[in-house]
């Protein structure tokens, strides 16, 4: 245990002083060791997929459902779209140096605001290998160093791949340090990580499944960044077309339901929920999507069975979809202020008075006017990837891409000035 | 402890709905809230004066410092300064509502980000009973209702400023609970506080000395805004004008010791610290100040005391200053980056491109090219008034003013579209 506490405590200075180096590099730098991480992820497609293969080996062995394997296992189009991804973000504008605000005050001093790294990263997920890469090319785009901590079951793709990130570093003159990643699959590194390596973390952003970003949450010395649940509601407003409402519904509880951005509860406009839940409903029980709901909304569809005080906070990841009849645009906020998670709330409707109503009501990381639920992603926002979602107030909100993974520091410019 | 627990959670509840109703407030109503604010602490000036004079009989039975009686005095034109400073809020322009970026997607998606407040914060200050009235009203401008919880010593005061306040809110329609202020002087309630009250506090703001932030910082369960320490650098490059040097360096330290934007350490470049240091040294010491520095600086200045590496960490707020000759802009940052505290370094000189190379190595919330540090201040930037400074790299760097406390949200108009 001690061993491991300075092991972890070593890796964080280590990364604070690729910081520094990340921080100090042109985008130039950054943008040709992106390229050269993209190329080795290429050169070394055959090491990693039969890193890859031991670890699906060693699920099979322990019994994972085939979900699961599926989620982990890696084959050549895959690799590829993985370095495809980190060539894109190779592409990317550099987030840093920008000035974000410059005013002069009247003694003449010229300040400006210019955008900067945060610093040290870490970031905790799991079964996914990709993250390792699409991570860490983030991270080194905005100029972070990062500390990755991937899931015992894909720890040996994830070790492939970043030995691969690596010689690209080198090979363009970036510290290695720049991306680390956690190379024992022991619960307690988590724990350590955790503590913030004593200062060293600036920013802890965990992305996996409930209880680990709740342990983050709970357990974290550092600052987190994340989403506990992905709670969305699409409410049909009186205004809403029919058609519209069924293609919005559909999509944004069943494109793919075990997404953040799902719509798990729909509410529809009393004045009109006979013209549209009827529809709407058939709809999702065709596309075999299970309903429950309230009184009002079963007596217009008796295929709803009934829905009780927990399914308004359920988020169900699942083809299931809670509906409840509401009383127009302020019944609508008022349910989601209650249950909501602050994540994507969506609105229906013709009627522009309304929708702005509820634009302004409704305080989620996302609100959208006509439009699904599911376009709540970084890549759909034009943020060219992210790391995850934020339903922070604080720092970011919503689609966490490079741009939101910096900093700033103020630049002022004086003549000699002193402070009367 | 029970009932202060329960007091103190049902506070959370209210500035969590104050919050909300705040949040879809109209500019015009928080504008004249803060005017009626300013109105109500004017006409209320003989009973705050009463309760400050109850405030500075027991500081003085208590037997208090006169340098700490005089920070929580109060005076009529000290009561003027209070609501004249509201006024002022009242006329800065609202922060809220506006459109941050806006875009549109391939797809005909609209996007925009759009600023709102961050909900509840929570502020814990000594001393100072202005901050009563500061802090609320920079809270209300940015639309977050707040709990205030002020130093024992100033508890009659802040009551009085307080109940002025909720006068001016009610009078303008806003809710009462928008200002909230912890009437008991039980440090036990600081606990409750950070706490976070069950996720009902956003953001806490420590204001004041060390062991206050340091407390806040290890405990707090709700994210935190401020700084430990203002460890301020000016170093004086081999380009630097002599009289320039001289004038900046006094004004850095001397001007206000206690500050945090003061100078603790002066670096002198070894290639011109034969002509710069004397004469710096010479005006520090005529203006009172203590100099502590190595080898280098002692043999230019025999007046210079010896310094030892706790030197290099030291935040006086005393007229002491630690000297160090370094060489160059490289042994400046490397200086700053091992000691400094984050929060503001200048140069002087007049060779653009070190100042360029000097600004861009160090990483702190402040980066000065010839100016005093003690411009690090919220009212010196044009934000018109701050809550503190904070060098933390997340959600806020610098002077914290109303717009910095502020979140956003995506505001998302579509036209139907769904994901494919």
């Amino acid at each position: 245990m001690t061993d491991l506490h300075d092991t972890m405590l070593a890796m964080g200075r280590r990364a604070r002083l690729a910081a520094d180096a990340l921080r100090t590099a042109s985008p130039e730098t950054r943008t040709a060791a992106l390229t050269a991480c993209a190329r080795a992820l290429r050169d070394h497609a055959d090491a990693i997929l039969a890193a890859n293969a031991e670890d699906v080996d060693r699920a099979r062995a322990g019994g994972l459902s085939e979900a699961l394997i599926d989620r982990l296992s890696l084959t050549p189009a895959r690799v590829e779209a993985i370095a495809a991804a980190v060539a894109e973000v190779a592409d990317l504008p550099d987030p840093l140096g920008r000035e974000l605000a410059r005013w002069d005050r009247p003694n003449g001093l010229d300040i400006a605001r210019v955008s900067t790294p945060i610093g040290v990263l870490a970031i905790i997920y799991e079964s996914r290998p990709n993250v390792t890469a699409d991570a860490a090319a983030l991270c080194l785009r905005s100029g972070n160093a990062v500390i990755l901590r991937c899931g015992s079951d894909c720890l040996s793709s994830s070790l492939a791949i970043h030995a691969a990130m690596v010689e690209g570093l080198v090979s363009a003159g970036v510290p290695a340090d720049a991306i680390q990643l956690v190379d024992t699959p022991d619960r307690a590194a988590v724990g350590e990580l955790l503590t913030g390596l004593e200062g060293t973390i600036d920013l802890l952003i965990p992305r996996g499944g409930k209880s680990l970003v709740a342990r983050v949450q709970a357990e974290a010395r550092a600052p987190v960044l994340g989403h506990l649940e992905g709670l969305c509601h699409t409410f049909l407003h009186a205004g809403a077309d029919t058609q519209m409402a069924i293609d919005v519904v559909l999509n944004a509880k069943m494109r793919r339901v075990s997404v953040c951005g799902a719509t798990e509860t729909l509410l529809v406009d009393r004045e009109a929920a006979d013209r549209l839940l009827p529809p709407v409903a058939g709809a999702l029980i065709a596309a075999g999507c299970a309903l429950r709901g309230d009184e009002a909304s079963r007596g217009l569809v008796p295929d709803i069975a009934p829905a009780d005080e927990a399914d308004w906070s359920a988020e169900y990841l699942a083809p299931t979809l809670a509906v409840r009849i509401v009383d127009g645009v302020a019944g609508a906020a008022e349910h989601i202020r209650r249950y909501g998670s602050g994540h994507t709330e969506a609105i229906v409707t013709g009627d522009a008075e309304a929708a702005a109503g509820f634009l302004n009501a409704v305080d989620s990381a996302i609100v959208m006017w006509n439009a699904s639920t599911q376009f709540a992603d970084g890549g759909e926002f034009g943020f060219g990837g992210e790391i995850g979602i934020s339903t922070s107030r604080l720092h970011a909100r919503g689609p966490v891409g490079a741009e939101q993974l910096t900093s700033y520091k103020y630049v002022v410019r004086g003549t000699g000035q002193v402070r009367p």
